[in-house]
């Protein structure tokens, strides 16, 4: 049993301590946020001790690693002080909005040898991993064509987006991880077009946009492209697309259940898509657990390293700079 | 080019005599209908020779072969005629709604070698056929089961109720010539069961049923079952389900286009069934036409002969038996 | 927290208890195999109690309620004993092969106010319940037809065979219980057939059939049809139709991960249905427990109760009977 | 009845003759092919009279109007030639290869009131048209972005590649239609990235692509995105996705049937793709004979007008030029 103590009890820490009580290889060994009754309320709930400060559980004997599911600003120095802590550490993305601060973390802990691993949860979902595998496995030849659909079934509060970091860095950085993961090859170039169409008012009061095309290339020639939207109505629309020289893969939406209606307003309508992350990647989010065990134990590679996490900020990066100067920016003009 | 007249102009015939009249390899050579209004107009506009009378048509040198897509009762007659007249034939079903008079035809026209072709459309299909194909390439292995559901738009008119015959010679007829095709081994017991639900009033007046579900079984065990409902609200029904010891194939319902909506409301709302017979089987009665041509000239059997006509008429009388004595009846009590 | 014991400790028991041990209201209070290793091997890995004898757990103090998971024939005994311990009871179906000893089982508890659930698992489907609830709420209007598709990925050893109690009593069971509860009005009439096709010899042998068609229908007219099998090479085959004067709901099989391929060879693959009912039904035998939990909790009516099982157990004898004579049997002739 | 005389008898031709030879509202008036044998061919089979010259057919009484389906580079002398003669055209994608020539064609028709049409049949693929439609009908709310996926079958022969104009002009060029059709508005940018993956050297060797990803805006900010390759091997892969602030629609590929295999090494297998453009849009080619047969009526406007071809190829040319600048063009940079 890997004893994992989680930082931050919000949506997704909530979320994360429940998986690790419930694993069979993990145990929720302590937990700990800022605002101490959410802290207090969970411990009561799931049975796990509760520690008045990170520092506090970080260094406690009792954690053997510790999960990171605090406020983005506050990754990177969690990271570093469970590394000086001989703690490997699971992060929730991103590591940090500004790429200066993830390479400063990252020189920081170049030395160590405990993993570090960035929660990119998409890679963990059965359908995602199952196209990658098939793609793997040759099924589809050659990958020519990456094309990703992520739209989030609603715009977060006004005061979350003003924090975010922008669409990029916050909500396409999942994508940009994903397909880095499907390409299997560096992104040589970012080209990126952005749009205020859900909320333009607030949108360009932020300088963000709301909906997204990002088209990215390798070496090889390989073509990945990402389409974004804060806001889709039927649900948190969720599709990944390979397409190789012999074939195509789709891991499409998913529904709670396959019950289709065939009225006379209209015939096949099925249930609607899981919504929201919590849901849709519930499995993956334990798949990920279980990663996370695996590399601590030494029974595989880390799946998502820290250096992945920073790529995916590096590639955000690109794509901001490709709106501003409408053109194609190549990644090595970025850190 | 086979010259083809044909017998009765109502919704059926018209839809065959444009489909002649467009055909590659048939010439729509004369109409004819006891509505004279109807043959001119239909004349008129697929610019072809009307006839007085049927028997100037069937007797015509310029008519090869006929057509029947007139009223059931006048079917048995005009084949005795057209075969009399040294004509092939191809026939709508059913043949009759009285199995003697079916007999009596059979031995009447039992010397000759002229084709003798019954209209079981759903034959030529082509998603059954593909069904049927892959399980005769022996993708499914050896056939266990065959599942058809078959239900209709809507209730035909009262007036229509009281001549169909009931709805296991008028409806079902087609189901059971597609289990015969599927099966490919003659149907030794029938059970059949059947209820009043659409319009239990008018049902009962007639002494029919409007919802019915019909389990067959062959010499070696296999099964088939069909379920029919006079009354499906979201569109024509039409599915067939092939099941046998390696696997399982579907000829599915088909739509128009593939267009789909994802609303708030519902998600994959899909277009609506084809509907009715003549846009679900526009195909299929154009392939039927080609068929016909194919068993005239020589190059194909005759897919659908007189006696699968007749057979099929046999299993219907045998689900009345059924039904009426609450018991499995064996085809060989019946005629 | 509502402490259950869990007799058995084979496949089923096992997932039962680990359900329950991850249950948010329920805890795992014990458990008792006559396999004492089986039952070892499962308390060390869920940190619970093992006892010596069923006797010992059913009157511990320690334990509120007991799931049965033993084999059939200890069913009724089990259920007794419970009840004669003030225990709330949830039984694996079937109650007993033996109507006769069901129904002095019945007589024996029948002053009883304890809830004793059976656990017919498909009711709990989230597929199903919400065609269900569809129904419910007027969606297809007044329900017609029940179409129930079941069939096994494949033949159970014979040894499980030779004590199963055929297909009706084992199988069926399942569909005749789902069947009940959608239908909302009691069967009046059963016809069954039933043949030999996926091991003919061992069928012969037993007196058993493999591939059945049930169709039954209530004093209204309502029609159910049942079409099983005991081996579909691509998976366990699960659907659900409700057809109504308004429309049809279908609750189609599931799979684990929405990918497909499109590849020369074929369009839209899909990934394999899931398989076998351990995980077809995972989610719903969880949330059979939750019902349990309501039930003796007082917050909702027992959903499966004895009468239930029972009245599922008369339909496979009257569909046994309806096979043996070859006609309809009126439930009423059943006990 | 039109009468249509058609220009070119090659692949396109003979597929346009048929279908005006077969339609219900045209005729076909004459033929035309610089390969004489050709239409010889051609005429003897649909009975249609034989001209000599292309001169001799635009300036027979016998034809009121002329479909031009000869090689592109002819495209625009056939329509300056049949405007002089008082003639409507419907003329093949692309107007020419050559923007400056394209401009001077319209300078010389500007004055014509009759109808000249551009064959982008894919604004009349059934699918396509209802999901503009239902954009159309607000189901979607405000139309936010467009996503077209186009990829052929298979590359075309090498002698074709060398004329074909490169991809954007060849290819892309009915999607940039397409995606003009459904925004609504004129496009202001275009981004477009190249990859050379299904033949690296032959596009080397050509400059071209084989691969390819186009985003546009417009001045409101929709976006759309067009994605080809030359080769797909699992079929013509046509799909359209119209997605708007209050849902989504999505016309997908098509198939000649609904048959679907379930089998151990794959479910929900479905019949290949239609495949290629004469049998995807067959339907849709009809269509737009009957759209041009109601502009030379005066019935409806012309759908897809000169300018419309005109346009399509002022964005090839614009996203010509943003892969060899790496960098957004703005339409209004092109002529």
């Amino acid at each position: 049993m890997l004893k994992i103590g989680v930082l931050g009890c919000g949506r997704i820490g909530v979320m994360h301590a429940a998986n690790i009580a419930a694993h069979g290889r993990a145990a929720l060994a302590g937990l700990y946020d800022v605002n101490g009754a959410a802290a207090d309320a969970l411990g009561a709930k799931l049975g796990a001790k509760v520690f008045n400060t990170a520092e506090a559980m970080i260094t406690s004997p009792d954690v053997d690693t510790v999960l990171i599911a605090t406020s983005t600003a506050t990754h990177s120095d969690y990271i570093e002080a469970a590394i000086a802590a001989g703690k490997a550490v699971l992060c929730e993305k991103p590591i940090d909005l500004d790429l200066q601060r993830v390479n400063l973390c990252q020189s920081r802990i170049k030395d160590t040898k405990l993993p570090v691993m960035i929660g990119f949860v998409r890679r963990f979902d059965a359908g995602h991993r199952a196209a990658r595998q098939a793609m793997l496995d040759g099924e589809i030849g050659t990958l020519h064509q990456v094309v990703i659909t992520s739209r989030d079934p609603g715009m977060a509060p006004d005061a979350y987006m003003q924090v975010s970091g922008g669409i990029f860095r916050d909500m396409t950085i999942h994508d940009f991880d994903l397909a880095r993961y499907m390409l299997g090859e560096e992104v040589e170039t970012v080209t990126a077009t952005g749009s205020r169409l859900v909320n333009p008012t607030l949108m360009a009061r932020l300088g963000d946009y709301d909906s997204v095309v990002v088209t990215m290339t390798t070496s090889s020639g390989k073509q990945a492209v990402i389409i974004n939207s804060r806001q889709a109505l039927y649900g948190y629309d969720q599709r990944l697309e390979l397409f190789g020289d012999k074939g195509m893969v789709i891991s499409e939406n998913r529904r709670a259940h396959n019950m289709t209606r065939h009225l006379a307003g209209g015939t096949n309508t099925a249930a609607p898509l899981l919504d929201f992350f919590i849901e849709r990647y519930a499995d993956a989010f334990n798949a990920e657990i279980g990663s996370f065990v695996d590399a601590v134990e030494g029974k595989a590679a880390v799946e998502v390293g820290f250096d992945d996490g920073r790529l995916a900020l590096v590639l955000a990066e690109a794509a901001m700079k490709s709106v501003a100067e409408a053109r194609t920016v190549r990644v090595s003009e970025i850190g």
